[in-house]
């Protein structure tokens, strides 16, 4: 059957490890995608300060450019790819590529989360789209999945193991027993870490991502300043040991679930049981778990970062732009963020949740008493209690650590109950409070 | 925001479990389906000949027509759901639908393994499109990821779970020890296997969802009749007992993967590492693996079956019918099955596959020289070899079970050494032979 191949004129803004694969499967695989998408996709420009990397990968150093309005100018472009990263040049690229007339796909989660909306109208103004497969979960569809293919659902959870660097960091400390900075500094030789992994261990990177996906999924608008977010970096090995012992595996979860007063989001590392079906997610992978109301729950599985796969997500999304579907989308669903106020979330102190509490103390008679008299006036309700002794190399042999496990607690008295803890004076290292997070149950 | 909301009529034919759920989920959830897609979805008419399980659910009795002309006639209809299943009515549903200027929308994968190709190409010519998420995976958008969010990817292997039915039987058999009849025989009591399980127990339910999937993954017209299928209703519970002590669970694999000599399609029961991605897929639930050049691993996971997940997958394929946006796939994508002749595929001899054979053998001396002869005359390399006493409850106490690992072999060599062993005087039963599947290497 003869169909029309369309020509596409594509421009890359930011040429770094993303860039430079988009840049490589479009020129390396020009006669593959032509041939699945249907689509003739031209990569016409370039453009960033450095082309060390666009040289290695070698790439037409024709192509390359200094200044965005080269490509801007040029009427043969149809879509810009915003993968400078960042918030300040980027949000330039994205709406000065829109002032131009030109759709617009990005991997940026932190421009996304922090300006999103502003850009999205803009785009919708001018009848544009912006595309962001690539922003969350590297080359798993899950943005499609959250627009497109689970639409008739009302959303009701959403857990995310969304950051493959933290991933590969707590698969380490679980399997071999590491402590986090061992693991770190040796991802980082290897390049799975970056140089300046703050954004990745902190939790923020997930928040980024979570808010994105969130917004989506509930038809909400989210401000990310309002999630919680804590970090991998204050994990040490006995608590991933004690965790295992338990029969736990911990994992850095961004989740947003839906509760009668609104919708409630955080990113923090919690325990699973080595049931939970988020539990075999190893390594740098990723996965997305979403119930529906319909769906019951879907999950979805991949390679959350690195170049091929998140080109495979940029080069998706410049053949949703330059066929028009996108738009489509963009004018027929109503999930998307400029649609929708920013809400004030449920904050996650109203969460009923079980916890882990380990507490270092002086191994006194009367210490464990003193402990469960404060939980008690904070009307938590224990479930287990391990005195254990101190792994091997811990640095404070002299204290005892306390490990206990509560039943479901309003997580506001939980936190009031350790900041009291904390405070006690044979309570002598600041306590560890983890989450326990039961499988999410379906719906129906 | 003001957005237009656009009024879409739906006639729904077939009002079975997924008809009913669909037609539920439609009037119950208007207004969410409403806020959510931008569209009202009326549902103007169900067409059946038994309204039992409409009127249970308490359907509007206005709508109910005996008469498909009715729905067709009329101009407010835009979407038909072929819910109606099977080979005969249901091809005539599609073929009437379309040649009246309706879009359609199926669940329905045994027509489309059977006939998709002709009802695609009057869909085409019609300018009109065919929806069919809700024939593979339930509600998992398994097909959007083959057309949409893997575009850019050359796939290189898919690995499905994609039977509930199978898989809850086959789960029961491997954590308590059952039979294949007795778990059946429960499944059917609670619903969870129909009164006639041929269609699943055979693997052809399989089969036909391979076909479907295959043919967008790679891009390639696949002729059902060529794929080897074999189900699971000749497992014994000793075949699931020496398996599990070698590490590995049976799971009913639906596989597609790319040779050098083109493309080779199977459904066998097989035996994956509990370490492989898909061994804690349980129960009813199903998964599909696809393997991309550019993604790598990526994993869709969910309910296979069931009404209101299916249901989820109707709807989707409604708005995407009825924005327009299926059209646009239509027109710009090249992996519909119109687009491709049907192709020889790589005979599944050709593979090189690790197996496991149990022979049941009277117990002389000499039987193993025998039998490992015969596979040193086929090139057949031994991993290991157990002589097993038979489990309890056997039907053959006097006969004792030899199970054989091999090394990968050509399938050919091995099933001709299976014929010969077979013919062996000492071989008193049907050698059972099962593939074990290593986890599929990423191609980058």
């Amino acid at each position: 059957m003869a169909l029309k191949v369309k020509r596409v004129g594509v421009a890359l803004v930011g040429c770094g490890v993303v860039g430079g694969a988009t840049a490589t499967l479009l020129t390396r695989d020009r006669e593959l995608l032509g041939a699945r998408t249907g689509l003739q996709l031209d990569l016409l420009h370039i453009v960033d300060k450095d082309f060390g990397r666009a040289e290695l990968a070698g790439l037409d150093r024709r192509l390359f450019r200094t200044e965005l309005g080269t490509a801007l100018a040029d009427p043969a472009v149809a879509v810009v790819l915003e993968l400078a990263g960042g918030t300040g040049f980027a949000r330039d690229v994205i709406r000065k590529s829109l002032e131009a007339g030109k759709h617009v796909v990005t991997a940026n989660k932190a421009l996304l989360a922090h300006h999103g909306r502003e850009l999205f109208e803009l785009a919708r103004r001018k009848g544009l789209s912006i595309s962001f497969e690539a922003s969350c979960g590297g080359g798993i569809p899950i943005i499609r999945a959250l627009y497109d293919g689970l639409i008739a659902n009302r959303i009701d959870a959403l857990y995310g193991i969304v950051n493959g660097t933290c991933n590969h960091i707590l698969t380490q400390m679980t399997q071999a027993g590491r402590t986090y900075a061992d693991v770190l500094a040796e991802a980082q030789g290897a390049g799975l870490a970056e140089a300046d992994p703050a954004l990745d261990v902190s939790g923020m990177d997930s928040a980024h991502k979570l808010t994105i996906m969130a917004g989506l999924a509930f038809g909400v608008g989210v401000e990310l300043s309002a999630v919680p977010v804590e970090g991998i970096d204050k994990l040490e090995p006995a608590d991933v040991a004690f965790g295992k012992e338990l029969g736990y595996v911990v994992k850095l979860l961004a989740i947003a679930q839906r509760l009668e007063g609104g919708v409630c989001l955080r990113v923090r590392p919690s325990f699973i049981s080595r049931e939970h079906p988020l539990a075999w997610v190893s390594g740098p992978f990723n996965a997305v778990s979403v119930y529906g109301h319909a769906t019951g729950h879907t999950m979805y599985y991949g390679r959350g970062a690195g170049g091929s796969p998140t080109a495979s997500a940029i080069i998706a999304d410049i053949v949703s732009a330059a066929s028009g579907v996108a738009g489509l989308f963009r004018d027929t669903v109503r999930v998307w963020p400029e649609l929708h106020e920013p809400r004030v979330l449920v904050p996650e102190d109203e969460l009923e949740l079980r916890a882990y509490l380990r507490l270092m103390v002086d191994d006194h008679p009367g210490v464990l008493a003193q402990i469960t008299a404060v939980l008690a006036r904070h009307r938590i309700s224990i479930s287990s209690v391990l005195q254990k002794e101190m792994p091997e190399k811990s640095a404070d042999p002299a204290l005892a650590p306390v490990v206990i496990v509560t039943h479901a607690t309003r997580q506001g008295d939980l936190r009031a109950a350790v900041a009291e803890l904390a405070g006690l004076e044979p309570v002598r290292r600041p306590p560890m409070l983890i989450n326990i997070i039961d499988e999410h149950e379906e719906g129906f």
